[in-house]
């Protein structure tokens, strides 16, 4: 099997946050959907509500792509914006295959599922890009600065763009994205 | 979240079959995947060689789209006819989530990866259909008659098409499809 | 990471098969689990009812380990012969996990389910020991033999154990046990 | 299947950290391991180096069952101090087996792949427990304080062994133990 696709593909980045979402999160996660769409990204997310619905909802708006990366078994199951249902049964396990879907993340809001996404992305060497989303600490150290910060949904898709374009042409040229502090 | 879906999304169906596929078998999945997309029917597969990638390169050719449900962790890899690369990280265990995200299964020849998508639909109710694929007998039984068997490629794209809806149509009427000797 | 482990630790050996046991399947079932434990081996099945639970019964009645693969995530559940119940959450996306902690199979009877672990099974290198379970051919082939057939339950543990045995050297060894026609 | 089973299986204590772990971080995860077996409690990882190897030697240095919940497919893969190796095959998505299998994590330092497991772990309610871990707060909120925070490796056991027993007998009487903020 080929592992040096030329870049033909459609990009596609991942956005992940809160299901049960704030509407300030909500309206900045519809951007992001319009904003990736607009710039001819297809997007995959947890196929849920809140968060997830509203980047869909933004992204169909612009006539984008939608995949969603389903916990259950219902292959009718999803947020109405969702144009690829995956079917994963797999409960939230299937967080880890969102995030690797995407070649970079968009991490808007969140609560403790998308606190799992974000390590297990930051783990692979995926970029998070973030939109008022967790920041964390570990114990005696500065804050961790991995996620990268953005100012509003534009910012945050051409973040994202640009992560994800040179981390394809790094695993194109077989440089390792895998960052030190990752523990297995 | 709503499990009642109005059916507007596209139909998929899964074809799974050998990765190392004997020429033969790769011919009747390349009409399969073609046969399939000249009625509107987007594909899944594991995304690798062998019947996966003939079946891709037939709805390609057809103008369909297709799903790869990748093992592995690289965006970059998969057939050369995959539009949307699904990166599990799962290995092996993905072969559950190929058969889950079609709506029914088109088995084309296969060999034991093919096998345990076979068992993997069958349990959950997933219609199956086959063209020179495994047939299979419990000890002290007949043989065992729940692989729906297809004549020719057009034949088994019908089949499986037929057999989707009636399940959709089951799981949207709260109908369950799971059959009774499944064992968990 | 070593992965050249001296084989100090426990023998682990995986049962598998329907869990709504005919009565004569649940009998064979609980005598392979005792004739394993008799001979030092521990089991690791699905953790449910029929034949995972004759085995585990059986592994008990003679003073042996038992390991369940829950497919749920409920720590309290499994069957009441579970000495350790790993919580996958993983519904039965959790069957690869089942045989790939055994260091060979047994398959007593069985139904879709236990077909899906016997294709990951064989499809990894495993070796399958079977009593009275499923027997395979593909179109046009004479039937698969890769399944070693057992006589009695002590002739499945007996087989098992040589099987067992024999993997864990050529792993060792660095002597690759995928076999040829295994389809990713 | 019962799911009511009375408590009489062994408390089983997931521990997660960094595998390139800081010594001191090593130093802690030991006496943690050791202070959750003399307390008769089983230690369940992800069978790798760092915090994972240095909770199960001192786990065994009292004697105590340790669980390696291995990412790879080899059988003789995991650190030394491993008793059942689990044998998942599902790379690093395994990390969600490992919080699920204990009825109550402890945590100690970690890098991402331990965030994702605190996230999973959380999301689910199953409670964790910190030593010199994760500190992490949502945009705008004040420090996020789902973590139970331990001042030493005794204080992390009893305090994990506590709410442990809490959410078993919360899960008996069919309390949710899932809280609010936990987005899908």
């Amino acid at each position: 099997m080929r592992t040096d696709k030329p870049m033909t593909r459609q990009l596609i980045i991942s956005v992940i946050g809160e299901s049960n979402a704030r509407p300030h999160i909500a309206a900045l996660a519809e951007q992001v959907g319009r904003a990736l769409a607009e710039r001819d990204v297809a997007i995959v997310c947890g196929g849920l509500g809140g968060v997830m619905e509203a980047a869909c909802r933004g992204a169909k708006s612009a006539g984008g792509t939608t995949i969603g990366i389903l916990p259950g078994d219902n292959p009718l199951s999803g947020n109405d914006y969702i144009d690829i249902p995956i079917v994963t049964g797999l409960g939230y396990a299937r967080n880890s295959v969102v995030v690797k879907t995407g070649s970079a993340v968009v991490a808007v809001g969140g609560a403790y599922g998308t606190l799992s996404e974000i390590g297990h992305a930051l783990g692979d060497g995926i970029p998070v890009v973030g939109l008022e989303t967790w920041e964390m600490t570990r114990s005696r150290e500065p804050a961790d600065s991995a996620i990268i910060r953005a100012f509003d949904p534009a910012d945050a898709a051409e973040k994202a763009i640009a992560a994800a374009k040179q981390r394809l042409s790094d695993i194109a040229a077989g440089i390792s994205t895998i960052p030190e502090i990752y523990d297995k």
